[in-house]
């Protein structure tokens, strides 16, 4: 058996089948729970199709939780042993209950009983056991969120919903259940009629059509506990959705503050509109090519070790360009990775300028540029190049224009800290030495 | 036909006439809105002299549409191709449905309809056609603000606005359209009563003089959505409203705080009530003249080229005043532009004391000053005069004091970065060799 | 007559009639404006003793307004001649029309009039002009918080309340003035009947026993127009109250949140509870003197001579007390005023320890220490207190400890610092010399 | 007397008494409040047992307020006689009024009274004395916070939930004491009915089955004033309860959000998945070990002192073991503990590497380390041990690796610090050279 089980193999989260089954689960729970709800509240307890159907789903995941890869923080878990033994720990408890039909044998034992016996009580338990999937809905709303990896506002939101849903129909089949509702009308119309009353009255609206009976300590008590509970819980989630709904797109709303605040302190200054476009559009460039994140802060809170492995990711490629910095250490990239600074420049910009001197290089890492000998255009380079590298060897002026044709985003390394490692790394040092002699014949 | 349309000139923004035309569209769209959807609620639907009109003022917007310069990004687009292809790809399919006579034309064929008809229920939705115009609402915001440059957070209050009146109609109408309304009163006053329901509702006072028929399922129903629709919107935009009120003036708002830490800060140093005013006074300069914005923040987070052209505004004129830097270069006066600090003076401050070695000269950006040589007031200077400069030369004596008058906002040169500047450009150290020996004559 | 007037003194500020005048006549402006419309609502219009009390006060008022000192910005200004121009330019035309009689003047030459007829319409205004002393409210409030130096959020949180009952008692007496009240009973009871109308709908209660006509379109319109604007109105209210409350002492709020922070982090650190005690006190210290506020920020915001002439006020003591110092010039004072550095000692720490190479010296700002010479208490010192001088003018080790005995505050003055001075003063220098030489005898 | 009441212990905080006294007169204080006022609104006034019950327990908290240790800032009070002064001074007065029987000594002079008599009201006041306890509910809040230190906002949200507890309770039996409440019902229904009317009114649902009797103003004006004072309180409650909940756990709300900023940065770059989990398992790991509070912070706040000795409580051991530093002077520990610079390193980081130049040495805070000769693990090093020490002495490649093996916390020393510290003490110096000298053997 076991090593029957081992033969099956793990489905892994690329096939999308996990993200598909916890959606499904998702709803089926919320339908289950409201029809189950509904049925015990009304008393309307026989094992059916739609009892079936439950207890079916439900064991179809307590077999597939043992084979669904899992995530444990960040990393992906895939071994059976593993998830099974996971699995076992978490909420194997909670879905066992859910899912054997316990009603069912006491059904089978004690066939279908009169009302407001004890037995009929302890059935209605019985056949509530399947709510108990209820506890994995927070789980399964994560599962799902890092698989789609979309915004956690969005799924704070949907798990409102759901819990409101949820919420709702409880507090409108107790309005059935403690007998407030129209005994004459048809169950679904009292249960229609119940959460019109609960809505009326979470949501603070009181009508007054439906109120408790006044000769009815228990209903009026019941009123008294929805309207602590359900106010409080209703204006809170009013409160969040504001505040979710804000956050959704915090980075663009802190992006459109920024522009407001730029705009108003240009039109004090009275600066003309062609150099208040320019700096408007300088912003929605940064804007749309690092969605309003300043990416320095990312890396200077990290250790040194990762700063360094990302630098070395982003910039590798664009560095072993340069002939300089071929058949150097790997070592020695590391540190040259490290001294580049980020700027940007405007189309039309000069990034150098011919006949000046010139203190640092520049590596193109997006847009393209112009190289200009005597403002005549001589080449265009495009993203990955550097250029200006003899600045790093000798005193020289410029002997060309770089002229940015679109908006460029470049990495500088100044003279200045090239030298610094020149000095660390003699081996390297003698390196571009050479090279310097057989450029200058 | 197309020449023709292209000798009509593009009507561009400076002549007001689009923005007179987008006001004029909003307020149409909303009045027509209501009346379509009026109509349709009580099956009111006639081609008459209220039809046509909606439908010419829409074909005139269709038509306009083509000839009215637009903005991308902050390029505005005068081009008559490009206007029309990019009105072709955005709205040009929802505005032309909206202003088709559809309903005319079925009416020409069928006739008036009986009611509850299947052709009855067509002809309804032919004639609501027109409401496909609020799908323009946003954009026409959008043209409005930035043609009126008014603060997003008052367009934002009156979109909403706008939006609350269409929602509370078609609440209302859809109370109308499932029969809940009183059907003895007349039309118009069933709207009213329509209207005092959905509010009443969805403001959550609910006087329960109007709710909906405990024998009608629909009714519950539908009050059972607008509970949990209207309520949330309602009280997102209560809370909204509080929000943007709270922004539209957040710079003052966070001066007034500002003032008020300042001043329980002084109160606890026990400060003299003098100095305490001259503080607050001071500050309040600083929000009339700044309006509470750091100005200094904005070059700082600008690439080095476009804060130079900024400073370059602002600060060519009164740099090109000292007889100094005349004849120089233009790339020096850049630099120079960006080694000026900006200082604040108060009246009666000593910018500069007779007798003291002085390091570095000021640029007078706004304000009045006065030359005293031994405390006798020998000169007056107004904005964008430069004094002191001789300090950059040689190591001198202040040979007279200077003394603000009103608050000066000024700029600082040091002799600092103006020897590294010299030591920079060889030919300008020459220039000012020359300079110097010409004045010790 | 005008000299007569010029005779008159100027009621300043300081004996408090100005503050008493303006409560008086705010709490009075609140009672006449209910009292007036009242009796405007319900026809009452007579006038009687309460009518020649409104205009004799209103009198009074604009009588005292061209006396009493007033404030623009933060000077205040005594010249009888500014501030009767400053009164006509602003609030006169308004206090004028209030306190004039004109109802009195129409009911003797009109006389009593019958209901609904245009004179009678054209008196209830007439009657109603006294309520354009509202105009006014805003500036009373400025100026008795500004007389009293209140907290701001207070005095909104009153205006608020002040607004508050004006506009529920107009809303009511507008319910009153379309015929909703119930007409058979006193006008009081009327009266008090639409206020709890009024409440009862703005704070969404709507408990349906007052309502609108059903078959009045007008009641029903005015209800619509309440729900929208009070609902609004009052949760903006109650979203304000809350904030206003929050921030009235904000300091504080931040306070404890910056200890919990420190709290937490001292426990996730496991350090001892006897330094976790220490740390919080510490902080409870920094509370109870600078009340939260960092006094560093308010002094790198201002002009360089500004926050000199704070330093200079709070320090020149301190400082003259130094012998080094006495016979120095005023400017050299200056100078040194902004070397110094705020330190907080702890009771039982060392300052300044036997033995130590010293490289600073210090002034006691406040508190108490105890001078130890071989752990041997030889003298105290109090507040004012500077010490360890010697260590600025030569390398010695320091003959003596400095222990505090209470939290203590002082300034340092580095070695280094003061040497960079001397070199900058030469005369200084030549002083310092000279007392060296004295005190090496 | 005296001399026996200094034999009896003071009851400290250890032995967990005062907690569980404080929660069960808090629970007591809650019931005898809502019972005592419950009697008095419906004239059930007699000495009896729940009356004795109440008596007693307020006595003996009374006794026991002598007994207890307190709290003044952070440091505990154990002085009986400072306890009994403290006392006296502040809760004392309130604590006698509640527990003196007033009224039952009333109750034996006069005996029961009549309804409505002068005297039946001045015993409704005497036996309403007991509620004066309720003064003392902040201080018992305090003091069971501060001795079970949990969250501040926890106990805030209990706080609340208590004196809303209390002010229904008095809005209901003010209700009931008005004779607004159905007088042929029980006592009890009565008080259940007034207190689903409280709810009802000031949740603002409002049915409208129980509402002010329209001919009684008194009801109404009650009404009125409920509305206002209940509805506003109710309102800020539920926003506060938001901000509460949402506080209790900012620390972890703001790691939560930062995640998502790094998340949105990462995917923008497009970081290859193995990074962007490197990269999130690192903060999680900063997460877990700081709670998300930058410890930093902590020290920087503090007075040089206080920093040094927790740096000092913190580092001691892990230096001791270094033996540069033995038999070295304590000053010179806390010299070196602030040289100190935290570091962090990820699973499989090289810290050091073989081959290369050393310029400082570390000591391992937390983790594991290897380290490896020619890639050959020659040993592991656990939790506070220092290595790399060479370094600090000669200019040699390191002749090791050491790689981390889990997350680990080290402290940086860096060469340049260590020699400043070297030319600062000289006997130090002399020590270190020593030491060279004999390994150099």
């Amino acid at each position: 058996m076991k090593s029957l089980l081992n033969k099956i193999p793990v489905i892994t989260n690329q096939c999308r089948f996990n993200v598909f089954w916890n959606i499904f689960i998702l709803i089926f729970i919320l339908f289950s729970s409201i029809v189950i709800s509904y049925r015990i509240s009304f008393g309307l307890i026989r094992p059916d199709i739609y009892y079936w159907i439950i207890v079916f789903v439900f064991a179809m995941d307590v077999f597939l939780s043992f084979f669904m890869d899992i995530r444990i923080k960040y990393e992906v878990i895939c071994d059976q042993r593993m998830i099974a033994r996971n699995y076992l720990k978490t909420f194997f408890i909670t879905d066992f209950l859910a899912f054997i039909p316990f009603f069912f044998l006491a059904f089978l034992i004690f066939g279908q009983q009169e009302n407001k016996t004890f037995l009929h009580y302890f059935m209605l338990v019985l056949y509530g056991f399947p709510i108990l999937k209820l506890y994995k809905i927070r789980h399964i709303f994560g599962e799902i969120q890092e698989s789609l990896n979309f915004n956690p506002n969005v799924r704070r939101l949907i798990a409102l919903g759901f819990w409101f849903i949820i919420g709702v129909n409880f507090i409108a089949l107790g309005w059935c259940g403690i007998g407030a509702s129209e005994k004459d009308r048809s169950f679904f119309d009292q249960y229609i009629r119940a959460i019109y009353w609960t809505l009326t009255t979470i949501a603070t609206i009181g009508y007054g059509d439906y109120s408790p009976d006044k000769n009815s300590n228990l209903q009026i008590i019941y009123t008294i506990i929805v309207e602590i509970i359900g106010v409080g819980v209703f204006g809170y989630i009013i409160g969040n959705i504001s505040l979710l709904i804000a956050n959704i797109d915090m980075a663009r709303a802190q992006f459109m503050k920024h522009m407001e605040e730029i705009n108003v302190s240009m039109q004090s200054k009275n600066l003309p509109i062609s150099i208040q476009n320019k700096v408007k559009n300088y912003y929605y460039y940064l804007w749309e090519t690092r969605k309003g994140f300043d990416t320095g802060n990312l890396f200077t809170d990290l250790p040194h070790t990762l700063s360094t492995e990302i630098l070395m990711h982003l910039n590798r490629d664009i560095i072993a360009k340069v002939s300089l910095f071929q058949h150097t250490d790997e070592i020695f990239i590391k540190e040259i990775v490290q001294l580049l600074e980020p700027v940007v420049f405007l189309p039309n910009d000069y990034i150098i300028t011919q006949g000046e001197y010139g203190d640092c290089m520049y590596f193109l890492s997006s847009g393209e540029v112009e190289i200009l000998i005597d403002n005549k255009v001589i080449n265009k380079l495009g993203a990955g190049s550097p250029f200006g590298e003899t600045a790093l060897l000798k005193d020289e002026k410029r002997t060309a224009s770089v002229k940015a044709v679109t908006y460029c985003d470049l990495y500088r390394l100044s003279k200045e800290n090239f030298d610094k490692l020149r000095s660390k790394y003699p081996e390297f040092d003698e390196n571009i030495k050479k090279i310097m002699a057989e450029r200058q014949k």
